[in-house]
């Protein structure tokens, strides 16, 4: 699937410290964060990668994006899908989506789909046996048009 | 939580090969792993850091622990909690636990809420704000008793 005119996807960098911190407060609390510390957050992001037994390809661990309004240069929408290596299924790779946020006025365009195929791609393109996310019951239905099926139950524990 | 007498924990080591393998196959497909391959997935696991701001902790970001039977060096139970950096809640930490499997001898003797437990420990120790993972809808009741609560559903997408 390819994007509309007029936008595009690129890796998070950090110019984009305002407007991306800006996009995530639809999904929850952001806080106060200095810029110095978003650009050593970015610098790890880049950084951290996975091991790959073949050595045949570079796994990212966090792979932060953004679909951008060309015209504007507006953050249309931005998600990260960060890869764990584990033991079962023949050390595989498990991809885990985190971070789903269309800014409210580009929502109902179809983006947010658009932006889960991005992430996707570039799990599958890894090699990972699957993809996990966790949402709310309200937001099932958008990730079964994304190709998604129920799995399990989410269970968490906060300090 | 203390553990019964008899029972200690410890961090995954290559020695476990054999074992570890066999005990995650009470939870899914594990399939057929090198010795050779088994080590330099855990030298990935050994030396994958997160970055800390304040520089004030070494966080792993992988910690597969396994609770070994003293009197016969058995692993009685295993599993994981690995770390990610946000950008949400002030760079915040999030844990996700994971490839939980007590040996089917073990089962039934409190082993996997104590082996939760730990996993939960290490995840606040490092200050994650929230530790969350996905299990089947048969074991809600035992992650509740455990401290978690329902937060979501689990979407998956598989090649
Ligand atoms: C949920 C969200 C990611 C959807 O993105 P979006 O760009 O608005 O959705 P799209 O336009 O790409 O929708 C794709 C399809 O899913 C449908 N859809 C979108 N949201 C839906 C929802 N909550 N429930 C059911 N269907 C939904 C659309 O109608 C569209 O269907 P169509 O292909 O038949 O026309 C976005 O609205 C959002 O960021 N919301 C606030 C933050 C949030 O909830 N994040 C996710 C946390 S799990
Ligand atoms: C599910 C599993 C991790 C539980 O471990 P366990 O060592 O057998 O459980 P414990 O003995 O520590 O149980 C702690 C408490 O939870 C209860 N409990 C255990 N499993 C339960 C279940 N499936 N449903 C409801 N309660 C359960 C116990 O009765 C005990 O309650 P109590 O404190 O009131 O006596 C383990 O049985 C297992 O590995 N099963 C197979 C693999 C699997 O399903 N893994 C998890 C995938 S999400």
């Amino acid at each position: 699937m390819s994007l509309p005119d007029g936008f595009y996807v690129r890796r998070v960098e950090e110019k984009d410290f305002e407007q991306v911190t800006e996009t995530l407060k639809v999904l929850t609390t952001v806080g106060a964060i200095a810029p110095e510390s978003f650009s050593k957050l970015l610098k790890h992001w880049n950084e951290a990668t996975v091991w790959d037994e073949d050595n045949s390809k570079r796994i990212m661990q966090y792979n932060p994006i953004v679909i951008m309004d060309k015209r504007t240069e507006t953050i249309a929408a931005t998600g990260n899908i960060f890869i764990e290596r584990k033991i079962i299924h023949e050390l595989g790779l498990c991809g885990h989506i985190e971070d789903i946020a269309v800014n409210s006025n580009y929502q109902g365009q179809g983006l947010g789909k658009l932006l889960i195929d991005q992430l996707v791609a570039i799990g599958f393109g890894y090699g990972c046996y699957k993809i996990i996310l966790d949402c709310d019951e309200k937001n099932v239905n958008f990730y079964k048009k994304c190709g998604f099926s129920n799995a399990g139950v989410e269970m968490q524990i906060r300090k």
